[in-house]
């Protein structure tokens, strides 16, 4: 059989399960990747089922989330993470060496490879030709335990790439061009790889771009082939050795099909409030910004800094904007400033940040009340800035910094000057990144800050139970709503009780207190619309509201990850058989779920009362065998437990 | 009559009363300084008195402190700052600029000219023969508005420089050799003048981070003359036509002396939790630290940086260690980057930060519980990190970068290396630096963002009221254990209801409860030791506990600034006319106050009846004539207010 790429990443990985889209499929994991916000979790979960070191080929912690450090607690969770990656075998990145996603690229990344990791955008590795897919942070812990990782067969989109990018035009609006077309939607059950002349004037760190926002399509993964290019760059790494070449067999098909003449393309833009919500930027262009915003793991390149930088040299940006620059490595800031493009970009009056995920995730740099902020990052949730009535765009490099020049969203097009060439950085004397673990373990012990706290245990749900619904919403919730990120929420991912608080504060205030009145009354359920659970890859979304005694979901339909997330922490998940059974539910309701221990293993269909109306909804379940027994043990770490 | 600096840049700017330490005198002030942790409520009370534009020869408003932007309070205030600065007709520095003192040493220092800034440490500007003081932002108001700023004539201290720094020993040694002999009370009403040969091999620069620190020993202010050295300095910058010469009489004299040779000078750190706890580096050698962290208006010099560069080149730091480079000013780090010591740092290892005031004030990077962090900072009192359980010292960057590189303290003599030189910063190219206010102001607005409320209107103390005692504390309590910096406060600035809830909470956290009992039965007072006060000039620490009912302090005596913001927002100070008298008083107890009008103007020591004992306490008031007018008009915005 002639397979594509993403065929042979699975076939090379299979453990479990057949490879028919819908599926369950089991694969093996080489590496895993997590961050900081998600990584603490990872760490006490290790603990917590005693593994003494991890079984992974190679696995990554990197600290580039909460580096804003206001008080001990992000500086104690680093200590801790050092501590527990040397204890668990794992190597270290320490604060300011930059996002995991392009670090782990330059530095681990490994052609054919399957990469696993506690964050959302780990599908950006894809762009070297390994599967790389973003997962509940508990998914990682256990294949760092050396379980395998257990996904539906995706359906593979095969998208050709033809012609060529014009001038002013970059990687950003090739991904912004898929958004606009497929939605944030458009990508569930999916793996996009992309294939096709298109390719060859794309570079490694181009193609960075593009699958790194697959996640915002809410694909499984995006994979581009390993090719000529992929050796070049890891040459310019030192690693070609590491190469393999991995290409999709002449004449292979896909599930689906997509094409993008890359010659047809314009700058496009996001405006508030999706990333689908995408717009030529010609179209509004002239409407006054507050900031422009350069950064992040959707545009981490060195080309995309320096592009920036050439726009600006020898300018003065507009009066009043705030020109925030956020290298995503050290080692790229190196670069950078060794060849001359962090001169220009301070002297045009930019503001220099340390490299990290920053603003990105809402720890620092969130715009004023109401002012238009103008962004690379991959998303533009509602308050996903930091403020609350933000008004953020997506764009690329080009548009931000032309957009900065003249305080107005600017179509680069219009610049007059010619499209600056940026030619390969020059090599620098490359720092020490990554801290590898030591040989002998013996005497390392966590260092556990006052902020860190164990993982609380929860019971399994209860076979005859009722539920009332305190909340329900429609669609498209974000992991975001459910639990925000930023520098208010995210110091306190290590202490479940703490940040239980927070849960759903940006939907409905009155959340956490209806939920602390049911709690010990047999808690609650919660009902939503489609695509619940979007965005980021965060467990806290499922840890904390299952704290606060959620036992049941009830939604039109699920984002992959967070359905995970929720199997893993105990929480049913189920969907309306009939989606427009939605609006016969409402808050207050309470549902009667009789005998569900043996009915969810019997069908992954069945029928609830509605108590005080004469009603049944029928709902429906995708919980595998696995899935159950994990569900029905109470949550991953009690089965892990039960399994040892 | 032979005059020093100190006293001839006095006469210079005379308005009113005499010459001779400890009499109130009048200064014009020429130049005022606003940062924007300050600078909102300065703004705000020229917007109260109806101010069209500054009366000042050229005032500057920067933003510097509050750069963390979680959330839409700081960029709104930036915003509101700029709109005020355009307003009012004040130079304007945006984010990213860097530090005030620095970028207003390199901008608009000229020699000979008095500057009043609402920052404790304008005393900075005294390196470029400028009588530069620090002040409460309520006097900074109104030397904006054309008022006098009135000051007890301090008593000049001349300190004699004579020899040459040793290799390895830098300019912070001097200043900490000054605290290690005369404490953080000793430069209490005095002027520290700085001459003799020993100046000759200390460069504008180092001037400055000894003429900053000077806030330290709690002085007025220090003074340098205007020489040679300031001419090189001011002509590097483009400015040499704005240099004036302002040196010392030959012959004049000092009311008190000292003397450094500074080629006995040897590497000094002072110990947490108080900047004059000074003791050679060799004496605690070997410490393990966490945290090696540069930056700060306390050295803010490209060789301060350069040095540190060096100090590490081609080398790399300890693992664990958080080695944090925070640039002054977005041109210094121009420089930094142009000469290569960016690039040196960061292979090193190094965390680059955004150009500000930073961790100095707990604006991010605070340490990990209970771990060491060595700072060249100017402050390590309790908790100013944002950690509670903090563990600061202070120490040149020589100390700071050779500790880095081994991961304990560590005395710079011991490297393996000669001592860098470090040439003159070759020249950059400058970016708009400041914002120049436009010609044309008639249409603008103030940008008022939903975090800045007006300022609550205070009544009046009462002529006879009895006050209970709810707080009782000791010696040195600073402005930060008043009211601490950091990022959970400071966005708060412009809200006195809300940050008023941080008042005395690491002191004692009942203290707000216990005020808000007694605020409707008319009030209440604290009772402390010596130095009251001392720190921060930040006005809040008067304005807050004000809005809480804080109506009268008793203490040993007070810090300078503080006493002034006291009096200023209507809160009568008074001080032991026996210092044992303390012991006698108690939380809970309750002093009668009678006919307090007329007595405190009729005499300035006065006894008060402990009630339910048989006691009389002797107290003492300082206040002037000017200051009684102020105090019973109920604070100096009344009083500005009745007078126009």
């Amino acid at each position: 059989m002639k397979m594509n790429v993403a065929q042979k990443l699975i076939k090379d990985h299979l453990v479990s399960g057949e490879m028919t889209p819908g599926e369950q499929i089991g694969l093996k994991i080489d590496q895993t990747l997590t961050q900081d916000a998600t990584g603490t979790m990872v760490m006490l979960e290790l603990e917590a089922m005693d593994i003494d070191e991890v079984k992974t080929e190679v696995s990554a912690q990197y600290v580039d989330h909460n580096l804003i450090q206001d008080d001990h607690r992000n500086p104690d969770d680093h200590l801790f993470l050092r501590s527990a990656a040397q204890k668990f075998g794992v190597h270290y990145s320490r604060p300011g060496n930059g996002v995991s996603h392009p670090v782990h690229m330059q530095e681990l990344s490994i052609p054919g490879k399957t990469l696993l990791g506690s964050d959302s955008h780990t599908c950006a590795n894809g762009c070297m030709g390994m599967l790389a897919m973003g997962a509940g942070g508990i998914d990682v812990t256990m294949a760092m335990a050396g379980e395998p990782y257990y996904v539906e067969m995706p359906r593979i989109m095969g998208v050709k790439l033809t012609g060529k990018l014009p001038d002013w035009v970059s990687a950003k609006d090739v991904i912004l061009e898929m958004l606009r077309r497929h939605t944030v939607k458009g990508g569930v059950g999916k793996i996009i790889e992309y294939y096709g002349p298109g390719l060859d004037d794309l570079s490694a760190m181009d193609r960075h771009v593009i699958a790194n926002m697959g996640a915002e399509l809410g694909a499984t993964t995006s994979v581009f082939p390993s090719d000529e290019e992929v050796k070049r760059f890891m040459k310019t790494q030192g690693r070609e050795d590491d190469w393999v070449e991995l290409k999709a067999d002449e004449g292979a098909e896909y599930d689906d099909y997509e094409e993008i003449n890359l010659s047809e393309l314009v700058p496009l833009i996001a405006k508030p409030t999706s990333p689908d919500n995408v717009v030529p930027v010609e179209e509004i262009a002239g409407q006054e910004i507050y900031q422009s915003y350069i950064g992040s793991s959707a545009n981490p390149g060195y080309r995309d800094f320096a592009i920036a930088a050439e726009i600006v040299k020898d300018k003065v940006i507009a009066n009043g904007i705030s020109f925030d620059i956020n290298p995503t490595s050290r080692l790229l800031l190196q670069q950078l400033v060794e060849n001359g493009h962090i001169a220009s970009l301070l002297s045009s009056g930019a503001r220099m940040h340390q490299a990290g995920c920053n603003g990105c995730i809402g720890m620092g740099q969130a715009p004023a009340t109401g002012q238009n902020s103008l962004r690379t990052t991959p998303r533009n949730f509602p308050g996903r800035s930091g403020t609350k009535e933000d008004s953020v765009f997506l764009c690329s490099p080009e548009t931000a910094a032309a957009s900065a020049l003249f305080g107005v969203i600017t179509d680069p097009r219009t610049l007059e000057m010619d499209y600056p060439e940026i030619p390969e950085a020059a090599a620098v004397k490359k720092g020490e990144m990554l801290e590898a673990p030591p040989k002998d373990k013996e005497n390392i012990e966590l260092e556990k800050g006052p902020n860190v706290s164990s993982i609380p245990n929860f019971d399994p749900i209860e076979d005859n139970f009722d539920l009332p619904v305190i909340l329900k919403m429609a669609d498209n919730i974000s992991t975001d709503e459910i639990l925000a990120g930023g520098s208010r929420v995210l110091p306190f991912r290590s202490n479940i009780p703490k940040i239980s608080s927070f849960v759903f504060e940006g939907v409905d205030e009155g959340y956490t207190e209806r939920a602390a009145e049911k709690r010990d009354e047999g808690g609650h359920m919660v009902v939503a619309g489609h695509n619940y659970g979007q965005g980021s890859s965060r467990e806290h979304a499922a840890l904390a509201p299952r704290y606060l005694g959620l036992k049941v979901v009830l939604v039109k339909d699920f984002a992959r990850i967070h359905l995970q997330n929720l199997i893993n922490f105990g929480i049913l998940p189920l969907t309306f058989d009939d989606p427009a059974d939605h609006q016969n539910i409402g808050q207050g309701d309470v549902l009667e779920f009789r005998n569900i221990h043996q009915t969810i293993r019997d069908t992954d269909t069945f029928t609830i009362r509605l108590k005080d109306a004469d009603e049944e909804i029928t709902v429906h379940h995708s919980l595998t065998g696995r899935d159950l027994d994990i569900l029905l043990a109470g949550g991953i770490i009690n089965w892990a437990k039960q399994r040892q």
